[in-house]
């Protein structure tokens, strides 16, 4: 089975190790012929809006899945019509996108993707969109302060954004950010953010690995943990409105869903805050730390074949190596320790490769990865 | 950093799943190009005795490993020697060979093995180096029967060994295997058939996976399970003996030893049978099953890295896929179930992949286990 993937980074890279076993071959289509997936498959260098590109990636592909959520929609809606015009044939081009588009140009968009959010019935904050002077100031009464706005498109790791907390630094805002299409959102003083990273399959089945608590660092994330504070009165609900989405998306793959945890008299809400329609850096901690993997499943969902179980084994944390990595012997000398190197250049604040750690005792999992945090992020406040 | 390794087979390539999240390049030297390990690095195509092939190979890696124990000492020490005479220098051709050519020479001849088991205080059956007649009819009256004639070198999955019963037997036997150097060993009644899979770091260190139960058919290894019965009565005995060879040979990398255990008089004790100085057939469980696996291990062992914890994660077993592959659906819809494909064409008897079973509940994982073994062996007697 050859499997195409557009985007060839880290993820693509993490995709072929799992795919590899099952007996798939993996093609990328990416800018830069030596990206990190190119340790794993042929890599097919060209943009990704590049049709002679994209024909190359997808001939004679048995499917098609994304690593990157800002594929351009016309691009994958493009393989989508390639497959309808050659039909259900041995046509060459007829090969399934998954996820679908829709994931895509739901995930893309801030505004899209939170109204849709709320159709499904998930929380979310007050927001609203930007797009000139009048509706900037519609936008801070209907969401006031302190807020947050962010471009509509293309933010990633706290970048495109910028903190409200006074009417009056909402121009500048969003003046530094280019006067382009944005949404304002309404500050959240949550407790903790967490994410339900889940996998849908073709015929609707759906998995979700324990719900995850991540912990930021300047925007970027920095460790995950398994289980999550909390968990048993938050992991079902989490649950629902991930099945809500991915249902409403006809989704297959891997989705993951970021919320805020919210803590009000006594009790704890989520509010859905974005999601990834492809494996998530807060499900990386699976590979060691979960019967199937985010990448073995995402698979397995995508070549049609049953998803396998997303159980917890043990306890489980993951903590982001960004900008540089520590000397792998300080790391590898902690018992429990895997080391995922994604065969990049150093640069600062490029995320370059993670470390998970696993084990049966929670305290044991804790105290390594205080460890590993302080070799990765030394004194880095959270 | 560059891992060159000697053979590209099943095991190359699971070296380089291994390697490659440790940043790890591969290089591989084998005589077809689309062999199985292809998929996860470059293949220097030629014949492991080919010294312009072999000069490709080493040049600028890091260390040179083999995955195939029947690559010629010859061609092993040739590249020990390149490093001596080039010295310890910035040379492309200073590369340290892991495990060293001593490992090789003594897993490659019966009758070397058996007296270096011994030398070391390895219990071994009776036995006796047979080259002509004359040492043949001597070898049978030291022996006796029942006893099992091999070829002295090149004996793999039960190929190139005859059962001798009768004394009468013995010469039709030998004829059989083509009257070269070979091996009398009286047969052992044996109850069940366990191996020791072992790591030695460069400065010694030394791991031990479980001890493995090993199910044979028709002379192939068709299961391993973790724990092994009477594990806790064995397994101190073989780790020492897995030491004592490992420090003689001053061998970095996996060492695995398989043994016999006979049953007497309510005791059991080991008898060594062969050893093999590579990664091993009855580690493959300890991609999912052990905390580190004898892949990432040996990696890490030939790397000057330090080795990671050899626990047992729950209960695990291994079902080897030989001579075709059953529907990847009907055995993924089993949970704990990881399967191995090698990328290899079908063929009888050859081994094509391998199936991980693990989980927490050592009696789930034995139905498992059955239910894969059936798939995958159908009615096989053991």
């Amino acid at each position: 089975m050859i499997v195409a993937v557009m985007g060839g980074g880290q993820l693509g890279r993490m995709l072929g190790l799992a795919g590899i076993p099952m007996g798939m071959r993996f093609r990328f289509l990416e800018p830069a012929a030596d990206c990190p997936a190119a340790a794993v498959g042929e890599v097919v260098v060209g943009a990704y809006d590049d049709r002679k590109a994209l024909k190359a990636l997808v001939r004679g592909a048995d499917v098609v899945t994304y690593e990157f959520e800002n594929v351009p929609v016309a691009a994958a809606r493009w393989i989508e019509s390639l497959a309808v015009e050659s039909g259900p044939s041995a046509d060459p081009f007829h090969v399934d996108l998954c996820p679908g588009s829709r994931s895509l140009l739901v995930a893309q968009d801030r505004v899209e993707e939170k109204a849709f959010f709320e159709r499904c019935g998930l929380p979310v904050q007050s927001y609203a969109a930007v797009e000139d002077e009048q509706s900037l100031a519609r936008a801070i009464e209907v969401v006031g302060v302190p807020s947050v706005i962010k471009t509509r498109r293309l933010g990633y790791d706290g970048k495109g954004q910028c903190v409200v907390r006074d009417a009056d630094q909402l121009l500048p805002a969003w003046t530094k950010l280019g006067r382009g299409p944005c949404i304002l959102e309404s500050f959240v003083p949550f407790a903790r953010e967490v994410s339900m990273v889940a996998v849908r399959a073709r015929d609707g089945d759906m998995r979700w690995w324990p719900l995850v608590e991540n912990e930021h660092v300047g925007g970027i994330l920095a460790v995950s943990r398994v289980p999550a504070t909390d968990a048993a009165a938050l992991e079902r609900s989490a649950q629902r409105h991930v099945q809500s989405v991915a249902d409403a998306l006809e989704h297959v793959g891997v989705l993951a869903i970021e919320f805020f945890v919210v803590e009000e008299a006594g009790s704890v809400r989520l509010i859905a805050n974005e999601m990834a329609p492809r494996v998530h850096n807060s499900g990386h901690w699976t590979i060691e730390g979960a019967v199937t993997s985010q990448f073995a499943n995402h698979l397995r969902a995508v070549a049609g074949l049953p998803l396998g179980s997303t159980a917890l084994r043990g306890a489980a944390a993951m903590v982001n190596l960004v900008g540089d990595v520590p000397d792998l012997a300080d790391l590898l000398r902690h018992d429990g320790v895997t080391v995922h190197l994604y065969g990049k250049e150093r640069r600062a604040g490029r995320k370059l490769g993670h470390v998970t750690v696993v084990g049966a005792d929670r305290v044991v999992v804790a105290r390594t990865t205080a460890s590993v945090r302080e070799l990765a992020w030394g004194a880095a406040a959270v």
